[in-house]
């Protein structure tokens, strides 16, 4: 990198795989990595931003000269180049796009408006369009001459519209085959299947799971032909929200790297570390309105950990089957009557089974039965209201329109953690001759 | 269901979404679930099958007649079928394998063997193979007569292959279109990439991500073709490791669906559970080693669960980003180095800022500057301790050929609990004068 040798540059990146690539390039210093897209080809160099996670690939063509930018994000599909413009700052991404040709330009500002998990923000523009008035022969000629363009609508049919531009119908391979060259469209074509440039990720889905097709076109709320979504667009849509979910219950919002910059880490981890501790203050109160039980049986102050800790665990269980049920679709926020019966029935088996382990384990360790008892029952008991809310409020907060993934885990265990400390402080409270 | 009318039954199932029909199978009683399956059109039972994740898909199967699963069966492509036949007893996939048609059920025993996350765990055994020695003609008679085998192999192109089966090129479909009919195959062909067998799914990634084919050939180890990996099977296994890893770090192993017998799911949850158990009492074990200390000063007790929640929270979050990051491909087990110190600047600028929030609540809550400066510093300690071990635990463990995303968060959870009691503890002994 230091030697500004872009053909060597070349030659090391050209044999790794996409993600090796982009490994080597995030290791690098951050002066280093516009370098290295400054110096390779426009087309190896939008290969990295199109591998990168999108936060990443912002970060890259921020730093890069807008001219230089605009020449790599060419060589992307428009999808992926909207993706990228639309996160930028607008002063940046006007730059970028008044460098690109018009035409993209326009397409990219289009594409940028729509909501990222709908079909409208999933699409790309290019398509192999026809009208109704052009003949086999005319898409056959298209299929033999373009070869490079062609490779973008892999997997699309060619679609036929209208003058208006509406989709009035689909060839099929098959059809092209044996139909006479000079016929028209029209008499092989079949009724399209479109989907409207609003419909959410998981209607997309559905639509995916029960027809074959590798593309499907995209309406807008005129009926006009504007795009085409892919099973694969649609397909990394789901990985990525399944991931995104998944690290938000650890309070990472947004993607993290250790690539990007550490204020930023930082702060973001720490947003939600606060509002944590602030739940956690709230929890240990309980404790502190017990003081005096605990210091005549000091013992005591060993299992609260282990209470509240493992009724997280139980409840965290539950929310991880809710939230897998969810996004499988195969539960919905009005059946949480339904999952709390079935949770409620593991809870009592799994807090007897829990709750008898570490009575026996208290009785044993520290001699005392009644200790047993007390800190056995307590864990028993909040299990079952561990899973009971773990298993509901993830379906509560999707009710109430709030995103499960980031508010279940916090919610679950501030309450038990708060009541998983009243049963085993109440109930020592309660035996406390047999304690002393 | 009662009245067992089919044709009531594929009217209400038919007109919804694959997802929603199967909710609708699973909300059923189990009985009922296999008396659907018998009565609808083998089709549609087959698409209920293929919808439901695979431990769900063996259940419904299990349930049925052998001779009906094989005609539901003989519906689904091979990889599925593969799939579903792979994890039934011995006894119930012979008795399923001998209803069916024998050359499919030839091919069934030869997937099940592969591992799942392979390309021949992956693959189908349904493609479009020709020989060296066969025309364009012959090819474009197939595809335009065969329209019902022709939907299976969507997005294939034609695999051309010599006597010995192993396959020497591919024709494009511009090649088709622009040759004559009475041109042999070897004309127009190009070399074939292919993969082999064996091949793991994060090799199969980067060969899908380089180049943009829908399909690739797979080919045994002495080189003749035996399938072909999809694309959509990639991706599909893709989204299913990311969502397993994400539920084991909860202790769910194996995609639990509420939809399954109380006993299993109840079982399975336990194990983790009991384990967990135990390395709470190992933490536990620090605090009552100090219970003198405890009892001079009972306040310490509030406070010791925050400490090991907080820092359990911060090093999961550490724990979330290397484990997307090992998946992203974008760090390796040898990494560790690295990652450790980008954790530790993270860890500390949190840990500092945790820790003040926290020494301040302390100290104005108990009116005791002392108390606060023994939570705050062992907060912090425990913060960047919990972050280094994070981030790094899930790269030991898959150096060490061990699975991070089940052992990472006990292994972490247990380490930070024990320094944070310790560090509480300690530094409590040593500050005791100024404490009581």
């Amino acid at each position: 990198v230091q030697s500004s040798d872009a053909e060597l540059l070349t030659e090391i990146l050209d044999p790794l795989s996409h993600s090796e690539a982009l490994r080597e390039l995030l290791t690098l210093h951050v002066d280093d990595r516009s370098r290295v897209l400054e110096l390779v080809p426009a087309e190896m160099a939008a290969i990295l931003i199109e591998e990168a996670p999108n936060e990443v690939a912002v970060e890259l063509v921020e730093m890069l000269e807008s001219n230089r930018a605009a020449e790599i994000l060419e060589e992307l599909d428009s999808d992926i180049q909207a993706d990228v413009i639309g996160e930028l700052d607008d002063a940046d991404a006007e730059a970028i796009l008044n460098e690109m040709d018009e035409e993209d330009a326009d397409d990219v500002r289009r594409l940028a408006q729509y909501d990222d998990n709908t079909a409208g923000g999933l699409m790309m523009v290019e398509m192999l369009r026809f009208l109704d008035t052009d003949t086999v022969g005319k898409v056959l000629r298209w299929v033999a001459s373009d070869d490079e363009e062609f490779e973008r609508y892999r997997g699309q049919h060619p679609y036929v519209v209208n003058e208006e531009g509406r989709p009035v119908g689909v060839v099929s391979l098959r059809g092209l085959l044996t139909a006479k060259r000079s016929a028209l469209l029209p008499t092989i074509m079949v009724e399209p299947l479109t989907v409207p440039v609003d419909m959410p990720l998981p209607d997309l889905e559905d639509v995916f799971d029960k027809h074959p097709f590798l593309g499907i076109p995209v309406v807008d709320e005129t009926g006009i032909l504007v795009g085409v979504v892919s099973r694969t667009a649609v397909s990394d849509a789901v990985l990525e929200r399944s991931e995104t979910e998944s690290l938000k219950r650890q309070g990472l919002v947004g993607d993290e790297l250790r690539s990007m910059p550490l204020w930023l880490r930082s702060r973001r981890r720490l947003a939600w570390l606060s509002a944590n501790i602030v739940l956690n203050v709230v929890a240990a109160s309980v404790i502190s309105a017990y003081e005096e039980t605990l210091a005549a049986v000091i013992a005591l102050a060993v299992f609260l950990p282990m209470v509240s800790d493992m009724s997280g665990c139980s409840g965290n269980q539950a929310v991880g089957v809710t939230m897998r049920e969810l996004s499988l679709g195969l539960v919905r926020p009005m059946d949480a009557m339904r999952v709390w019966m079935k949770e409620v029935s593991v809870g009592l088996i799994n807090g007897v089974a829990l709750g008898l382990l570490i009575g026996i384990v208290a009785w044993i360790w520290k001699g005392n039965p009644a200790l047993g008892l007390v800190i056995g029952s307590a864990l028993a008991l909040n299990t079952v209201l561990a899973v009971s809310i773990g298993g509901v409020v993830p379906l509560l907060l999707k009710r109430l329109g709030q995103d499960p993934a980031a508010a279940s885990g916090p919610l679950l265990t501030t309450i038990t953690d708060m009541a998983g400390f009243f049963f085993v402080l109440s109930f020592a409270s309660l035996m406390m001759p047999w304690l002393v």
